[in-house]
C-alpha cells in the first residue's frame, strides 16, 4: 500500500518541470518520497504524477505499511489517557532494554520529513563509501549492543543506517525510553558530572560559562586513503578557548551526535545533523553548503551549557592527536551515564514541584513547541513559494518587460527619423535595467530568504525533537500519577511515591531550565535573522531603485 | 467552422479563474470571441475549454466563415505581385462606389481585435439604448447613402452596427477606395481648403499652427430625455482656444469620428474612438476611463495640424448654440471633398517625386508600422501578464508572507517567557508590512502599468488604421506602375500618365508629412510615457524600502 498524504496549501505546478498542481485538502498518493531537495512524487485522484513540494504535504503515517513490532511502547503519546497506559508499566517493561532513537526524521507531530534537516532514511541505505571507510571502523562497535542498558538508554541498533530506515518508515512505533527505574532511585547529583539548575531572572536555568564557547567550521579539504582509493572531505574546526584547529570528516560529526542522543536525548532535544546526500558530494556547492550546516549546527551545540561542556563535546573540539581522539572515543563510549540516567546527575537547588504543576508546565510547552512547529512549518511554505516564483516567472517576467523595451527601441531606431537616438538610447538603457532587475531579483533569495530558510529548518529539525523529550517527562508523569493506585497495591512503598515526585520534580526542572534556554536562543536567533533579513530587503528594494533612477536620467525633459 | 488561432506566448491560468494553460505555436479553437475584457474562450487540442488573453493569440482569419462578397477588391493588400491586378483595373470598377471603412477593428496586420481601442463588432449588436436615442435621429440619415460617391469615398455602409460586424467577421474583404478618377485629373489646389505641405527639418511636413489646439474633457454629467424615459452622459469639452466649455455626447463624438474619416480617411490615419459599452455604463469607473479616452483621442486629434483646423473638427469645438451645431452638422454631412478627393486639397510645395522613389518610402513606412504594431503587441502581452501577476499571485503571496510573520509573533506571544514583547512587537509590525507591501504591488499597476497599456493600446490603434492608409497609397503605386501599359493600349494618353505622376508624387508627400507627424507624435509620447512609468516605479521601489526600513527600526540590537 502506497503512502497517502494530504495538500496543505494550494500549489500550481510551473510548466515544463514535471510539477503536479494541487488544491488544499486534495489527497494524493505518495509514488516517490526520495527525489530530493525538498520534492516528493505524487499522483493525484485523477491518475497525474508530478512533483509537489513536501513542504505542501502531510504524510499519513497510518496509510504505511505498518510492520509488525516487538516493543509496542505503552507510553506513546496518547497523553490524555493515562489509565490506559497503566497496564503497560510493569517490571518487565521496565528492565527491558528499549530501543528508542531521538529521531529526527520520524514526524513527530505528523508532518513530513523535514526539508533538509531531516536523514531520509532511504537515502542512508545507499552505501557511503566515503563515509563509510573503514579505518574507524571500530568505533562502530560502540553501536553494536543494543540491549543490556536497563535505564533506557537513548542507543541506536547495530546497523544505524537500517535502524534509522525503519524509524522513518514507521513513525510512531518509535520507544520512548521508560523513566520508571530512574524515577524509583533515590540518589545525590555529586562529583564533575553535577549539572546544577539555578533560579534565574527568567526562572530555572543551567548554569551558564561565564565565557561562551564558539567554533568555527572551516577549509573543507578533500583527504583521501587506501592509496587514494577512498576519499572524503576533512573540515578544520576551531574552537574559540584554544584557537587550535581540529580536523574531522562528516562521520565523526555523525559519531557526536550518536553520543550525544545517547547521554543527553531522554533531558535535551539533540538537533539532527544536516542531511547526508547520494550524488554530487564533492561539488562545491554541496560542500559549502553542509559546511555552512555543520557550522550552524556546532554553533548551537557551543551555545547549550550542559552540551557544550560535556567530555564527548570537549573531546571532539581539543584532541591532541589521533591516539587521544581514539583513547577519547573508546571512554566516552563505554560511558554508562546514559538515557534518563542523565537526570541523576541534575540538581536544581530549587524547592521540590508539585506534579500537578508539572504536568501543567508540561502542557504549556508541549503547546507552545507545537503551535510554534506550525509556524514555522508555514513560513518555509510561503518562503519555499517565494523562491520559486522570484526565480522562476518573476525573473522571466522582468526579463521579457526588458526584452519588450529593448524591441521597441530597435523597431524605433528603423524609423529613418533624424530626432530619435535620445529616445532609443534611454530606451534601450531602460530595457537592459529590467533585465538587470530580472537578475537582482532571481539572485536576491539567496541572499536573504536563504538565512531565513536555513534558520527556520535549523527550528523546524529542532522543535521536531521536542516531542521525544517530551515523551520522556509525560512518560514520567503518568507513572507517578498511578504511584497512588500503585502504594495501594503494595506495588511500591509510600517512600518510593516521595522519591518518585522528587525525581519528576527535578525532570521539570531540566525540562524547564531546556525551555528557558530554548526562547532565549529563539529571541536571539529571531532577532538577528529578522534584522538580516530587513536589511537586505531594504538593499534591494533601494538597488531597484536606483538603477530605475539612473535609467530614467537618460530620457529628456520635453 | 470555428475561428483558429494560434498561441503567441506561453500563458499559465491562474486557478479557479476559468483559464487554460497554453503553450507558444499550439493552435486552439475558439469558441467565444466576445467574452470582453481582452479575453477569449478557447478549446485546446484535449478539449480542455477556458478564458485565454487574446494579445496571446493571432487568430487566423483564414479558418473562418468566408462569405461570398461582390466587391472583392482589385487592390487587395497583394503588394509584390502588381501584374496580377491589373486585370482588376478597369473603368468598371473604378466607377463603382466602393464601401470602405477605415476599419478598426477588422485586424489588417492578422491580430485579434484589439484590447480596448477596437470596437468590437458583436458588442454593436447590442441596441445602445442612451446612445441612439433619437433626438438626433435625423442625422444619421447622414450614413444613409453610400452607393452615389465616384470618388470613393471613405463611408460607411447605411446600418453601421452591421457594417462594422460583416467587417469584423471577414477581415480581408474590406474595399480600397481606387484613387484612379483622382490620379486623372488635373487640379489644382486653392482656397480655403489647400493643405500646403512644406520641406522641414525632418523633411516634409505640415503647416503647423502657431498655437497648439488643444481641449480639455471633463465634467461628465448624467442627462436624461423623454420625460427620463432616456438618460445618457455629456461631457464637457473645453478648447485652450476660447476657453468656453461646448458638451457633447458619445454619440457626438461618434459623429465628428464618422465624419473624420470619410474626408480624411484616405490620407491620414483616424484612431478609433475608445469603445462603447454594454454594461455598467453608469458605473463611475467607466465615465472616468472613457472620458479619459476621450481626453487621448481628442488631444491626438487637437495635435493634428490638418484636423485641428478642419471645419468639422472647427464645429465641434466652437459650436455658439444648439441651432449653430445643427447646421454646422447638415452643412459638414454634405461636405463633397471626401475619401480620396483630399488629395485635391493638399499643395506640395516640393520638387516632383520619381515613382521609384514614392514605392521605396511606402515600403519603408510599412515595413516600420508593421515593426512597431509587432513591438507595442508584445508590449502589451507582457505588460497585460505584469498587471495580472501583481494584482493575484503577487499580492496573495506577499500576504501570506505578512501573515506567516504575524502569525508566529502570536506563538512567541504564546511563551510565557518575560523577555519576549519587543520581538514580538517588531514582528508584528513587519507581517503588517509586508500585508501593506501587498496592497501596493496589486494597487501600483493602476498607478504607472496603466498609462503605459493605455499610450500603447492608443498606439496598437492608430497603427492599426495605417495598412488601409497605405493600401490607398499602395494601390496609386500599381495604378501609375501600369500607366505605361495603358498609354501603349491607347487606354490614356502620355499626359494622363504624366498627371498621374504628379498626383502619385502628391499623395507621398502627404504619407510623408504624415508619417513625420506621427514619428514626431511618438517620440514625445513615448518620452513622456516612460519618464512617467519610471518615475512611478521608482516611487514603488523607494515607498517599500522605506517602509521596511520603518520595519526594521523596531529590532533591537542585541
Amino acid at each position: 500500500m502506497a503512502m497517502k498524504a494530504q495538500v496543505l496549501y494550494d500549489f500550481t505546478a510551473e510548466p515544463g518541470n514535471n510539477e503536479l498542481t494541487v488544491q488544499e485538502g486534495e489527497i494524493l498518493t505518495v509514488t516517490n518520497q526520495i527525489v530530493g531537495g525538498g520534492w516528493v512524487e505524487a499522483r493525484n485522484s485523477r491518475g497525474d504524477t508530478g512533483l509537489v513540494p513536501e513542504d505542501y504535504i502531510e504524510l499519513n503515517p497510518g496509510s504505511a505499511n505498518a510492520a509488525p513490532t516487538e516493543h509496542n511502547d505503552a507510553y506513546n503519546r496518547d497523553h490524555n489517557n493515562s489509565s490506559a497506559n497503566t497496564q503497560g508499566v510493569n517490571g518487565n517493561e521496565a528492565s527491558t532494554a528499549t530501543t528508542w532513537s531521538n529521531n529526527c526524521t520520524a514526524d513527530n507531530w505528523n508532518y513530513t520529513e523535514q526539508e533538509t534537516a531531516g536523514n531520509n532514511g532511504s537515502l542512508y541505505s545507499f552505501d557511503d563509501e566515503w563515509d563509510d571507510d573503514s579505518d574507524d571502523g571500530k568505533s562502530t562497535g560502540g553501536y553494536g549492543d543494543p540491549q543490556t542498558d536497563d535505564g533506557g538508554a537513548m542507543q541506536r541498533g547495530g546497523a544505524h543506517s537500517t535502524m534509522k530506515i525503519s524509524l522513518n518508515k514507521f513513525p510512531g512505533f518509535s520507544k520512548t525510553p521508560n523513566p520508571e527505574v530512574y524515577l524509583l532511585t533515590k540518589h545525590v547529583a555529586k562529583g564533575n558530572e553535577r549539572l546544577p539548575i539555578y533560579s534565574g531572572e527568567v526562572g530555572p536555568v543551567w548554569l551558564y560559562p561565564q565565557a561562551q564557547l564558539d567554533c568555527m567550521v572551516a577549509d573543507p579539504k578533500k583527504g583521501s586513503k587506501m592509496y587514494g582509493l577512498k576519499s572524503y572531505i576533512e573540515y578544520q574546526i576551531t574552537p574559540n578557548t584554544t584557537n587550535r584547529p581540529v580536523n574531522h570528516r562528516y562521520k565523526h560529526f555523525d559519531w557526536l551526535y550518536e553520543r550525544l542522543v545517547e547521554k543527553f536525548g531522554c533531558a535535551l532535544p539533540i538537533p539532527c545533523l544536516p542531511d547526508k546526500q547520494v550524488t554530487g558530494r564533492f561539488e562545491e556547492e554541496f560542500i559549502k553548503m553542509r559546511m555552512e550546516r555543520l557550522q550552524g549546527w556546532m554553533s548551537r551545540m557551543c551555545r547549550h551549557p550542559v552540551i557544550s561542556n560535556s567530555e564527548v563535546f570537549q573531546l571532539f573540539l581539543n584532541y591532541k592527536d589521533e591516539k587521544d581522539w581514539k583513547l577519547g572515543k573508546r571512554k566516552t563510549e563505554k560511558d554508562e551515564v546514559v538515557g534518563v540516567k542523565i537526570f541523576y546527575t541534575i540538581d536544581p537547588e530549587l524547592p521540590e514541584l508539585d506534579p500537578a504543576q508539572v504536568e501543567q508546565k508540561c502542557e504549556t510547552y508541549n503547546q507552545f513547541t507545537k503551535s510554534m512547529d506550525n509556524s514555522v512549518k508555514e513560513l518555509l511554505a510561503v518562503g519555499h513559494l517565494h523562491w520559486k516564483r522570484c526565480t522562476g516567472p518573476l525573473q522571466k517576467e522582468y526579463r521579457q518587460i526588458g526584452k519588450a523595451f529593448q524591441n521597441l527601441s530597435s523597431v524605433f531606431n528603423t524609423s529613418a527619423y533624424p530626432r530619435e537616438s535620445t529616445l532609443t538610447e534611454a530606451l534601450t538603457a531602460t530595457g537592459k535595467t529590467y533585465e538587470e532587475i530580472a537578475e537582482i531579483v532571481a539572485g536576491q533569495p539567496r541572499k536573504d530568504l536563504h538565512f531565513l530558510m536555513e534558520t527556520n529548518t535549523e527550528y523546524k529539525g529542532l522543535l521536531g525533537c521536542f516531542p521525544d523529550t517530551m515523551g520522556v517527562h509525560r512518560a514520567a508523569i503518568d507513572k507517578v500519577k498511578e504511584a497512588d493506585h500503585l502504594v495501594a497495591t503494595n506495588k511500591i512503598s509510600p517512600q518510593d511515591k516521595r522519591t518518585m515526585e522528587k525525581n519528576l520534580s527535578t525532570m521539570s526542572y531540566t525540562l524547564q531550565a531546556e525551555m528557558n534556554h530554548f526562547h532565549s536562543n529563539r529571541i536571539y536567533d529571531y532577532n538577528r535573522l529578522m534584522q538580516f533579513y530587513l536589511e537586505e530587503q531594504v538593499k534591494f528594494y533601494e538597488t531597484i531603485a536606483e538603477k530605475l533612477k539612473n535609467a530614467l536620467s537618460q530620457y529628456t525633459t520635453m
